[in-house]
């Protein structure tokens, strides 16, 4: 945050030119940091509920590390997507506490976990290889304070097997479902309960799935109508947007 | 319903072969009704807290009222979405409470109008061609027992007529953005608050917007974790789903 | 047919060049009739068990009149596809036989029932918009001697409606799925069954389902191993080769 | 599969509850057993005629292991596609009966060979570079109980070549074409015989081949009306369904 | 041509600054005549041996007509392509000799029907449908001074219809192939002769043909080496291009 | 805009609690029009040099209206493109200045025509059929304050068109090149000249041109540096960013 | 070629049932040698007036070589593409004559130089990077008995270094024209001569020219009629036709 | 440059052929130098005010650094993009002025620091991966002669960081927006100056992003219409672009 900006502000409501509202809400809105190769962002926490998540494909080790410092200073949860072991070895030597996962090759930081939810956040795969993008999901759901259950390898090709989690699937606040190929499980997921599904395509399949693009096209044409979509392989997103339902909400 | 499939259900329950769970579980998965050229599905009234709405389109005039006989016997709110006022002639025949919506060409029933949500869904539209599909979204949403707050024309090559809403939309559950061309601003609202953000492209466009691809794409490609999305001038789905994100909900 | 290359074909045969297996198979191969705009190809009956269909799209009248005028006179069952009321006023003033199908805009003649397959041919539709694609199915395996038999609207975000049917589809020699949107039908009816089945994509859909490319795309990525693919909206192609599946064989 | 769900379905067997059809069917549906990361599904034997093949590729070595010993105790015929000589070895400790096939790099168990087919699968291919996908076609229909013959390198561009084979192609009961760059050959194969074809597009080309997509597309719009197609480079489906359709056949 | 413009070269070649052979090529290259809407090529007659040729679509009635009349008074033959019968009748009140031909929707006019080629052009269709491109490619390629044969509905799916043409194939100089669908024929048809062949792609085609570009990519993949490709229902330029290669040519 | 908020600026600056650079600055951004549709941006003149053109394309004849009136009291030109001549009748009730252009279907009012422009804009097209699109460019361009020359028809098969035109580019400040089919034309213009080159790609063209796209890559992958591109018949973007690059700047 | 096969023909020949022309064609027809992985085509030297081309890409170095021996018996002039120095290593084992191209990664036999054109074949290309598949176009035609010029680096940015080749151009029998990027070469060297001109388009390129693609559809939307068009990167496919239009012709 | 060209030239002008005016333009248009694998165009710094850059894509070190050094001859300032370290090594041998920059992989010689611009070139990007992209623009801007300001990472997400540079913005001639994802930074930056705004879409970006695509579209559809767009990563083309419109212009 630009200091003389915050000046600014700040003067203003000592003048009684702005109301408190408006000076937090201006304080919230100009509250980031300028790094030279990012502008690291803490107001989104307040905005959003959650710290800016550090998206570790493009960026070299020194500049994932650098925003991680300043994450960390002032956010107990940080998460570090798409990154490798090296860059946690790097991390490491800034925090301790920083948990690696291989799968979905992810480092997390979570010094806190209460939890936020008014219900379980459910997360289901078609195959075993959509597994890592299914733990991005559920790593990152729960580092924002939810519950989360895991169900792998229940792809339509032998419906008996979600059929047989139906229970769970309906007891649940949110679902996540993540398929590769045809992607036809968050229609059949969605038709068997009444709360959104958020549909996760992954670039798993072969010949013409163009990584990832037809089960894409099979989860926006869903037949069933509460399912919304995240871009391919976007287990962040879908774990980020599925927290933010199944939060407590108040109105102001 | 295949009354035979009910009778074995029930003789079941009687004979003590089925617990009563059971037997719920059994009749809301398997009522349905053949009409021949569709199965009238009242068991997803149960599952997912609406009845079926009718897609108009691809359907006969005769096909359509068939089915909307047998759903409004026994629901009070019934859809029917992309279709003409021919149709709604031939359905007023049959219930003159329905009303037509020309601009998302739409007809609706609706005799029930309690407030089922802990908020309130905002509707908000980059232009003034996004509004019928924006309409859609948002007479669905009321049909399902929310209060709309409805935002027309605040796209980003102004940016200060979306700020200048950014009040009203941080006191919503939640929010479906509608917009075509390059399909930036669920970006840009994504950005502004910390509740689940749903983008819907439209088809309005020119060159090389691809009937709406563009914007889809985009909107995929958000930069705010928080937006998902659904298909091209799906105002239904985003409704329905915003819907089902504002209920109340209490673990079972 | 060209009498002089007839004519060469069975002189060698008598002068004892040609073997009589010879001779049959160069008679089969060589017998088409030039009719200038197209060659009538007579030879296919024996070739490959039925009559030259007609498709009608993109011919004229006359020059559908006047390849129908040369397949009846030696072929009992006919079919003309993807064509017109006013053609069949033109085809019935040839033979009156002639039915007309409004759904899938067809014209068959059929004067030949024999049942030729081993067992029975299921066509089934994940939606009502899919039924005109799925009778183009039915009426062509009709055609080709086998017994049909329909399920209609059963689509995955019921699922009960498709498990319904599990019985009479695990009692079918082979199936033919036909669906739009996101074209999951076929993988879950595949992995119902222990025989062929045979995904026929439609052009019924909205946004990006790209006129039948998201259900093409859907199930040439199947999960189900037994399924195969025919081009989007071709009925005919699907009910054609389903005929073949179901034919009895005895090697030769 | 699931231990209590077994016990339930026998106890209303014995009680009567069950009638001795349905609890085989029920037992089919739901016999898989969870082993973490797959859901290993015994029976899709019983219901498809093969245990469930493993993909190797997206799985680790130690994943494809714990699902092939699960399933080689079960099966006589097992197949892995899609993998590596390292995953051979790691195979092999488990079964010494494995065999490693280097051109399709596949491993298969075989240690049933009895012929269930009532007539001979015919796999050919375009070119030398499509073989060995036509390879992983020939060994799935061999390992599924079936006479195959292979015709290798009989592409358009030399018409002779696949006319000279025109006998054996007319003697198969059903027929795999394997072809790269335009995937022209099922098209003329279609027109030569009466039985079903099969089009396996190859990654095989340069250029506008698009990985295979040309000719993905060139076979779905095959003028040959008896070719259905699969996925691009799917050989194991296309060897799996074809075993399927030369399947004896008797109706329940 | 700017008159100007001429006066100049002409000056300078008379004062010997430009030798003659340079004030023929100026001439050449700098004679066209601007006519507001259009700039009218005479020079390519010179430098192509052919007046340009008038693509009708997306040209007012005015424009053609006033086209028309600056290049008939040059050239004996013109061709007016994509146009309509109402065009005909306003360009015959300019000309009187202009032909009509209905199929390729196409105006000609022929008053030099001089042979300049060494052999015959022969043009072969597919299918039925795809007659009119084909026309387009013969009428051309006779106004240019060219023997053209003709083989109409020879597509690969029965195959001898193609191989009883053979021996006319390979007496041609240069052959066009105008097909739709999977776009096999041009495949076969190079691989039967030693001469060039051009492919023509035609958007005749159902489903995932996509207007031709899966004949378009078929041709483009083809295995005979001997044949390239133009635009998508360019009949003209396939005509035209096969006149130059069937000019006889002498080394300057 | 919102009286109260105008208010609010004006009483903090009259407080001075804003200077006047910051008072002239917020009202430029605050000011737009909320007429229910439509957000009419009044403050757009100021920020970018010209009032809100409206798109025609997808509004009712009404809202054409409502927005024209709101614009056409404060701003001296107006633009409202891709209409038709029945809006054209709607919107001279208004205003009698207004002037209809047939070939781009655009209504202009031009009621200041002074020179803004540092230099001579040039607009430049492939074909006769580009010239719509380039009106459009060139009537905007004029609009805004420049002097426009037009070079129509000099496309690259005939070199010589464009090269004859060299004087007349290399004394532009800016030059719009239009074209459609390969795009070939501004690559060709950029290496001719020293100034920024704008293609606008066009959808015109037959077969692989895919409605502009062909136009469309070839322009963005043009080997002239100086070449930018916008939308495929965006002749007001042209014409508007042409503009900005030809006015006077001065260093605040 | 089956010696059976042409034992029979042989025979029949000698008993008179065969003409000597129709001896001939079907030896011509028949022979080809079946390897086992490849049936080599020694016919098409006869059918086409040159060897098969070994394409290396796809092929091991046995198989590579295993034809290459075939071949290398009985042709003169053997090429084989898209292979590597190592399998140049093995094949110069067999043949110490051939040569090893580095840039087009070619190795080419050439023992028999007799000049068979008419005139001069003209390879060029519009830059430094898109000479290595010029070359394989240009080694190819000159191993078919061709005059072979060449033109590096003369694109359209720079317009004056094509013109500047204006005399050699239209001294050609036939101009290969390879281009990536927009791929505009051919058209305006087809509008400068009046032969026929094959485009070759590249998959040099940077963003979106996809790998060749927006080339292609540059050149195939060309506004020159006189351009056909070749696969991405098929040198070889150019030079081949090219050496065709250039042969002597003698009507049969 | 063909001496015998200049020649030819220089004695029309003694001998009073040619005006000076037309010399000058004359020995412009012609002049290159033809080094075998390129033909170097020193012509352009007189025709486009700079030399040509060299794509160090595609090329050998040895042909880069052959027109290295015919360039550095001439020129004070010359760029080698998409290169690497190993060539910057080959190419400091020649000249150590030279200098590299990691980021953008580029080589820069500037030895003429002259200020050419009316204002201030400003270079922005979404976030801190478009960075290397941005640099290549700033870098080149800079050796074009302008002032050149560095704003990154200000994406849409958080809104705010770009409404903090306002004024920076505001007072640009020009500004070059860098973004992968949607894209959607330029439609906002557009709407808040009166400058020109070029974007440069990146291939930054995940899943459906292809490569930039996603990125390109939603520049293209951009509803600010004073954005125009280069192709994908193409840094170099914005900046050389950009400093044409900041550079002082004089009508001739």
């Amino acid at each position: 945050m630009n200091p003389s900006n915050l000046e600014n502000v700040l003067s203003q409501f000592q003048a009684g030119e702005l109301s408190s509202a408006d000076t937090v809400a201006r304080i919230q809105n100009l509250s980031y940091e300028d790094i030279g190769y990012a502008r690291v962002d803490h107001g989104r926490a307040a905005r959003q509920g959650f710290p800016e998540v550090i998206f570790g494909q493009g960026k070299t080790s020194e500049q994932i590390c650098g925003i991680f410092e300043k994450l960390v200073e002032r956010s107990p949860n940080v998460l570090i997507t798409r990154t490798n072991e090296d860059v946690y070895g790097d991390v490491r030597n800034i925090l301790t506490d920083a948990e690696w996962h291989e799968s979905p090759r992810l480092v997390r930081v979570m010094r806190d976990t209460t939890d936020l939810g008014v219900g379980e956040v459910t997360v289901c795969t078609a195959g075993t290889s959509d597994i890592p993008v299914a733990e991005e999901a559920a790593l990152t759901a729960e580092a924002m304070g939810n519950r989360v259950q895991r169900i792998w390898d229940a792809g339509v090709a032998g419906i008996h097997r979600i059929l047989g989690e139906r229970e769970r699937l309906q007891a649940s606040r949110v679902i996540i479902v993540v398929a590769g190929m045809e992607g036809a499980l968050p229609s059949v997921v969605g038709g068997l309960v009444s709360v959104p599904v958020i549909g996760v395509p992954t670039s798993v399949g072969y010949g013409a799935s163009f990584g990832g693009v037809a089960a894409l096209l099979g989860m926006l044409n869903s037949c069933s109508s509460n399912v919304t979509v995240v871009n391919i392989d976007n287990g962040f997103g879908a774990g980020f947007t599925a927290s933010l339902i199944n939060r407590k909400f108040t109105e102001p």
